[in-house]
């Protein structure tokens, strides 16, 4: 019978691990399926577009495991006091086709985008970096900061929003971190002497959020934002000028950033920095990027590594959701029960 | 909240309903939704095939609801004593992305199966059938004999299969029906004098279960087995010599019966005929043919009759699997409860 994991579930789960061990687990979990990208069955997502919206399927599977999320995106949702984005995971045996874990997957998604983001910057940000920017204090903000600081022990947090609630909402909820929290009057104050850069703003629409005068050498970049066709955050010239690593060039081409450039202005995909084919950061005034738009492995590590520890902590109930099989030619006998 | 229907809440609706209402209400759910056959979202499912086995996605929309099944086809499961099929669906509101329904699929697939072939016989069989001979007694037997029932007073049910436990399972699971039964040594004694052929056998090859010299002016064949590449069940003889009905062209040129044939020999999608745009049956002569491998808008009404039937007897769960939301932007929120 599969299990199920519930937002009250993950929550415990988390509590028990230790909210910084989960996000580390999230990063190595990551780490351990991109070392192992070739295993994959890849594909481009399902999506069903909506006037307001639409409906995705992310399916992917290796030996062992497939794993599929339904995960939506309405623009719209919030002024209904909705959530933009939910969704839900599906994890199934390769051997014989059971689903073994059906999980939430909207906290999910947030963590394993963050550790992801996380993971590139380990490969891409000077490795001394201690100040982080980010643009776009909305739900992604805390998790993209916390997956970072397991990883970079930043001294020093800025944050900008168009929003002023969203501000003080991210710096309440960051309150007890050990770094210094600096509020931004502009994304240009913002990005000022940051090492790591995070974009993770949602207008869904083509938008210049980081100018090309603003960045230095030396940074990293992680563009979170810009992840459908017609939504980006960068002006075209920042491109021109960094070092781009993208998770799955036949999908970031028609998400991501690079919407604006041809595949040979892109030096790599995630995986090939991950098993050291090719280079990641080279020296300290390289500029960085990692467009990122999400990938379906990636859910399938989170989905993986959340399955394991809920065995091993014994959380979530089991759901009578595959009959039972005595004679698998008696599906009918169920009706006569 | 989504609702969960689990196998034994499904078992309660139908115990509730009664069987023969809830076959009956299924059909007219196929009925209805083939009747807007124009207003779905149709594309190919989306498989992953391993060695022993795939994993299947099969989605669709209309305006107000999103459906997707995860199902899979692991033939060597039975030796291990699962079923060959298990399935889980979900339904979401098109309005906000929210998934409304988790529920099981495995029972909701044959009987959704056997509402389809129910449906199709109700134009192509003639309407004076009294007698169904069905060929593979496995798990879809029961539920393509009594859907029938249904709409046709059947008075003789000949069966048979090369398996002769699933022969004696089939007759005990049947025993207690107002038709007559009648055990077959053979599928040609089986399908003599039938009006109605029902093929349902499982082998995943290229085998013929019905030979062309057995089969008579005005009898009706649904086939059901025939749904992969590669795997069919009729005599091609047959297929030039029967008015041809499908679900959807460009999926059942693939894995139908008629792999065998170009499009022009195909009469009629399932939909032209519900909304008589195309004759169903035109006499009491001719020999027809519903060719099905199943498709996602017969899950997506299963999944929205099941759904109303659920909300109305108040069974099944509700899940806690999409986080509340206070404050769109405040997802972490969630952790720090």
């Amino acid at each position: 019978m599969p299990k199920l994991i519930s937002i009250n579930n993950l929550q415990q789960i988390i509590k028990t691990v230790g909210i910084n061990d989960f996000f580390k687990g999230s990063i190595e979990a990551m780490r351990e399926q991109y070392k192992r990208w070739q295993e994959f069955d890849k594909g481009p997502r399902h999506v069903t577009h909506y006037k307001h919206g639409v409906s995705e399927l992310m399916p992917t599977a290796d030996d062992e495991l497939y794993s599929v999320k339904y995960v939506n995106g309405h623009p719209y949702n919030p002024k209904d006091k909705k959530f933009t984005v939910v969704a839900v995971g599906l994890l199934a045996r390769v051997s014989d086709g059971y689903p073994v874990l059906i999980s939430e997957m909207t906290l999910l998604t947030a963590i394993r985008t963050a550790a992801t983001s996380a993971l590139a910057s380990d490969y891409l940000a000077r490795k001394d970096s201690k100040t982080l920017a980010i643009i776009g204090t909305g739900s992604q903000a805390e998790f993209q900061v916390l997956a970072h600081h397991v990883l970079f022990d930043l001294a020093q947090v800025k944050y900008f929003d168009i929003d002023p609630e969203a501000m003080a909402k991210f710096a309440n909820n960051m309150a007890d971190q050990s770094f210094n929290l600096e509020a931004c009057n502009s994304a240009e104050q913002c990005v000022a002497d940051a090492d790591i850069i995070i974009t993770a703003t949602a207008d869904k629409q083509r938008l210049t959020i980081l100018e090309k005068d603003w960045i230095k050498p030396g940074m990293h970049i992680n563009g979170v934002g810009g992840d459908c066709a017609g939504k980006t955050e960068l002006d075209p010239d920042i491109l021109h000028e960094s070092k781009i690593v993208v998770e799955y060039l036949p999908q970031t081409a028609i998400e991501g950033e690079i919407q604006h450039l041809t595949n040979k202005d892109v030096h790599a995909e995630l995986w090939q920095i991950v098993q050291q084919q090719k280079s990641g950061r080279d020296n300290n005034s390289e500029i960085t990027l990692f467009d990122s738009v999400g990938f379906a492995i990636e859910d399938f590590a989170i989905l993986k590594y959340l399955h394991n520890q809920a065995l091993k902590l014994n959380i979530g109930e089991f759901l009578d959701l595959i009959p039972r099989c005595q004679d698998p030619k008696n599906l009918f006998q169920l009706l006569k029960e």
